[in-house]
């Protein structure tokens, strides 16, 4: 394969559907099924997948949330139990209907969602106030058909997840733990991801089937487009009526229980691409990074090569034992430079250089993969430096993209205003709404852009943009992935 | 509950069968779903999971192996692909037929193992020799449609596993890749879970349907029949010649590349209970058991509780530092015998009970799960003694299973001898086999026992015990689940 076939051979200015799917091929994040809208999530991909879950396995696991797995095929009859869920998931579900040569007496879904087969067990396990609350989390994939298109990371008639399920005595325990995941996630997309999210709930139209409340966490993409990071929903008693979960409460009484579920994807990882990425590929920030440190040797002599491999040797090593994920690339098979693009691709955070000029000096040579800085390092100051830098990386990544944000975002006055930024420049238009479903319909057929989101703390004021009655709510509106 | 229902209310040596049901269910590590054939796994048996999971992943990565995700259906073209895996498998996979409403043109299966959909992938990525070797692993879950009765972790139609593909250059690489990852489960068996181990290989008849050849790592369970508790297969040339994995070596010719297969599934916590449990439940081996100590505090005077749960707070602080995983049992509406009973059930190795008594003494009670041992041990002296009793838990049970597969294994030297051992005692049966199917057949029509594995080291010698033909191989032979 020639260099060229290896980069991305298209700007992301000038194309940004066909960039980021070369980002994701090239740089082997992942790759397309012979299945309609399948994809399989590629080692480096899933390196960087394995680094998110850790991050929300850790906070799940010290706010006392444990693991578990639920089947993945749910019986049609489960499914139907809750009916708006039902009405909304069924146009996208895989039936199976045979086992071996035998046709099935009940048809089984493959899980869109977990909702009905987990609360039919969680009936049988809650039974009185000591079992609350169940604090349970998965780790799994779910399966939705998808007609369209098929996109990486972004619209895939599978992806892995985690889904978490929590029951309540009370709805202001319920509240709380919305908002305690909500807190979880936004400390991922933001300190770890390093993209700005706007907080709030979603509207009556765009809330989870099912569930009393939807609160979402949104991002603006340099195309213009909103990308929903994460969801975290208040269910009500919407299904432990129908599940008959109830629970024997301290006044010896039966009640219905309080439930939530929440979830985030692998669409992360298409966050991060979009966000971050260049013409050369993707830049990770380094928090996330499977490799935050590759370190490439540099000789044209051959007798140079042991004493280049030696220092490359005890560097790694001391980063390492500082708790740095490095990586050491000794093929010989592949010259520098081949190299140097090949990280890049990969958004390797940070490349160390060592050739015979820098084992002179006794240095190490870093190179930025955000910014391209290069800066010649004393061997002594090694792990403070690449600490430093490492960070720094970590700030100018979500700096730069919270002033994207900043730049994205617009106000409108007038539907006339709001459709001419949809249109022309896209990102967040902040708007006054009536709560009215028809003028959020109106929006959406004009412009296609949706209620992204109502922030939690702005109320309305003034009139609503659509249609000049007063408003009751603040609202972002943006056309979205 | 009563503390009654609580309990396992069978011997294990009266009903095994119904034990082992009673310890999943009451010790809350499964339950049975609504669909036949499936079980969730509840947080206290996924968290054994996570154990095991994260012995096996370090062992992988250690040894190079990355791990990636690849999609749940199969289209039925790369199933049909190798013939005698499909043929293998056709009879118990889940066949999905639909998309919503729409049917779809070519029917999926859902994966009752991965091996056609991943080689369709390596076709695509495995060039040159210098993509090789691909050592991928994943975690995920089959299915495959139980038609007897469901037994938890033994017998479902689901299960957790991981399952490993690797690509080699040559027969020998992968060769020594099928024993590289022989140890690592080996390592995981017995000196993790405390089991014993018989390593060989499968005969042609119950070798994986398409490997070159299976080796595995076989136990014996306690009422006398095998457990094969991990494979890894030497896949040969079998799938890459219809699936056209080639690469271009080193000496500029295209070859048929090398595979190996590997797994190992939820059945070893099925192992776990059937070899250490008692008639009181679950025994885990320390280094498995997600929580290793329980601090159980015990006072009658409420005045002696905030003293109590001091030295308690301390005692946890201290051994947690020290890397133990423990838990305290701080719940007021349970009594603290309710509490040994449960975390007996439970089987977590080590309690920690402290009264005024142990405040007086400035010392802790331990007492093992596995003996019911009684020791105190003054409170300077606690993260050694802790260590030391776990340890000891850890080495005694696997001693106990040692001498226990010592006495569960025979020599059988003739036809009779063999049928009378397997119906009467059960356990492995050695014998001298000829190589030809129809003996092997023959034992399996006569006895329900299968030849479980040919050792590494044992060459056959004297007569086949069947038929009395010339030895080619020494076997072992069990019943099995």
């Amino acid at each position: 394969m020639s260099r060229k076939d290896l980069g991305v051979s298209v700007k992301r200015s000038e194309d940004f559907s066909e960039w980021y799917t070369q980002v994701v091929l090239k740089a082997e994040l992942a790759d397309y099924a012979a299945a309609k809208g399948f994809i399989a999530l590629r080692p480096f991909g899933y390196a960087i997948w394995e680094q998110i879950r850790q991050v929300l396995d850790d906070g799940f696991k010290a706010t006392g949330h444990v693991n578990a797995y639920f089947p993945t095929l749910i019986p049609e009859t489960l499914l139907r139990r809750e009916a708006e869920h039902f009405e909304g998931f069924t146009p996208e579900v895989f039936w199976v209907t045979h086992a071996g040569n035998n046709e099935l007496s009940e048809r089984l879904v493959v899980r869109p969602t977990s909702e009905t087969i987990i609360y039919d067990f969680y009936a049988r396990w809650v039974r009185s106030w000591r079992d609350l609350p169940v604090l349970i989390n998965l780790w799994n994939s779910v399966l939705r058909a998808e007609i369209k298109s098929t996109k990486p990371f972004l619209r895939t008639s599978e992806f892995l997840w985690q889904e978490g399920h929590t029951v309540h005595a009370t709805k202001e325990e319920a509240d709380e733990e919305v908002m305690r995941i909500l807190e979880i996630y936004r400390k991922l997309i933001e300190e770890h991801l390093a993209i700005p999210a706007l907080r709030g709930t979603k509207s009556e139209k765009e809330k989870f089937v099912g569930a009393l409340y939807t609160t979402t966490l949104e991002s603006m993409m340099p195309d213009g487009k909103a990308l929903q990071m994460g969801t975290s929903h208040n269910l009500g008693q919407n299904f432990s009526k129908p599940f008959e979960i109830k629970f024997l409460g301290k006044d010896e009484k039966q009640h219905f229980a309080w439930q939530t579920s929440w979830g985030v994807s692998w669409r992360l990882i298409g966050a991060l691409i979009m966000m971050h990425g260049d013409d050369k590929g993707l830049v990770l920030p380094p928090r996330v990074a499977p490799i935050q440190v590759v370190f490439v040797p540099v000789y044209y002599k051959d007798d140079a090569r042991s004493m280049v491999m030696q220092k490359i040797k005890e560097g790694a090593e001391r980063l390492r034992k500082n708790g740095c994920r490095v990586h050491v690339d000794d093929r010989e098979e592949y010259t520098p430079g081949w190299k140097y693009n090949e990280w890049e691709l990969k958004g390797v955070p940070l490349r160390i250089e060592v050739g015979p000029k820098d084992l002179e000096k006794d240095q190490f040579m870093l190179v930025r993969r955000d910014n391209g800085e290069r800066k010649s390092v004393s061997s002594r100051g090694l792990e403070d430096e690449v600490k430093s830098v490492l960070d720094g990386i970590q700030s100018a990544l979500f700096e730069k993209s919270s002033i994207s944000l900043k730049q994205m975002t617009s106000n409108a006055s007038s539907m006339d205003e709001l459709t001419k930024i949809i249109e022309q420049k896209g990102g967040f238009v902040k708007a006054q709404w009536c709560g009215n479903k028809d003028c959020e319909e109106k929006v959406k057929a004009n412009t296609g852009a949706d209620i992204r989101l109502i922030p939690f703390d702005a109320k309305g004021s003034g009139s609503c943009t659509v249609c000049g009655n007063p408003a009751s709510a603040t609202v972002f509106l943006a056309r979205a992935y």
